[in-house]
């Protein structure tokens, strides 16, 4: 079998969508991850800066705060709508080259093709603190906090649009803790899994 | 680093025993399953049936029926005395050679000690279904039946003993589909992070 789609989810500040990039480059595919914020951005009429907010960290909420909040002329959640055209927008790249594609429920919203290699990336917890106190110059207890409410909310996010658990070991191909296997150690194992 | 010591965890009928078997003979190191079962058996003078069925697959419910069932002398419910005597052999274990370790919350156990690899192995359902009809001559309802039936009480058994949930990618330093990796690509992978 060959996998012409590889879909990274991730743990935040675990290097995951470093390791899909250098991925793709290795393979040659492309690499899909701002992108499809401005693809979605641009079908649906929304800001960027929304999108990158609610198409992966929609708190669920919309559930509850539907009838009081945003609500578009279909009479869809705004959050609904938004998944609704991410998932048309997925399907749609993966029709088209080969690609590596981070985030976003692309495992779940691609979960009918054969074709496709579904990878989870974690780290240790004093890993993720330091790469995110340099990437966001935030001190190791506020990283250490931000780290948290981006992963439940990822969480909240992922079973709020595909109604399963996020970070479940079944539900991906391989999971990789990229702390001890280094971010070359999974490129190279992810890669030899899909070359086969 | 390196790593003396490898816990697998896996789904039922999902090969990941085997794949420790064969791991555990490639890398010259111990291989603990049923072993542990006798030695929790001679410790507590429970027979090894009553252990094999307790040890990884009690159902949470001394919690609620402490009061009602069994009790050592201890005044412990008969599940946390395994659990204590199981806990004490697999250190016990994990002091002597390189090893190993099958199933039985080793993950947990052993997570204070720096040189442990946890390794969990899930499948697809449809080869899980298969390996369990022919294991066990079963039909494929009744193999599915089982899984599920077994996977659930694993799940219960490990979060009643560790409070923490059952196949979180995030409890593992790598998860890995058999169906996808198939066996030998499984130990290879393996091999190839704890030799490094």
């Amino acid at each position: 079998m060959s996998f012409k789609i590889i879909t990274i989810s991730r743990e935040f500040g675990s290097g995951g969508r470093a390791i899909g990039e250098m991925l793709a480059k290795e393979l040659g595919y492309k690499f899909y991850d701002k992108e499809i914020i401005a693809k979605v951005a641009e079908e649906s009429g929304l800001a960027e800066e929304y999108i990158a907010k609610r198409g992966e960290y929609s708190n669920g909420k919309s559930m509850l705060s539907y009838a009081f909040s945003g609500r578009t002329s279909t009479g869809m959640s705004i959050d609904d709508y938004v998944f609704k055209i991410q998932k048309g927008i997925i399907k749609e790249l993966a029709d088209g080259e080969p690609c590596v594609i981070v985030g976003r429920c692309a495992d779940f919203i691609l979960q009918d093709r054969e074709d496709v290699f579904n990878v989870f990336i974690c780290a240790d917890m004093k890993e993720k603190i330091n790469r995110v106190c340099m990437q966001y110059e935030l001190g190791m207890a506020a990283a250490e906090k931000m780290i948290n409410d981006m992963d439940k909310k990822r969480s909240v996010n992922y079973q709020y649009c595909t109604e399963r658990k996020w970070a479940q070991a079944k539900n991906y191909d391989i999971c990789l803790n990229s702390s001890d296997v280094g971010y070359d150690g999974c490129v190279s194992m992810i890669k030899s899994v899909v070359e086969k």
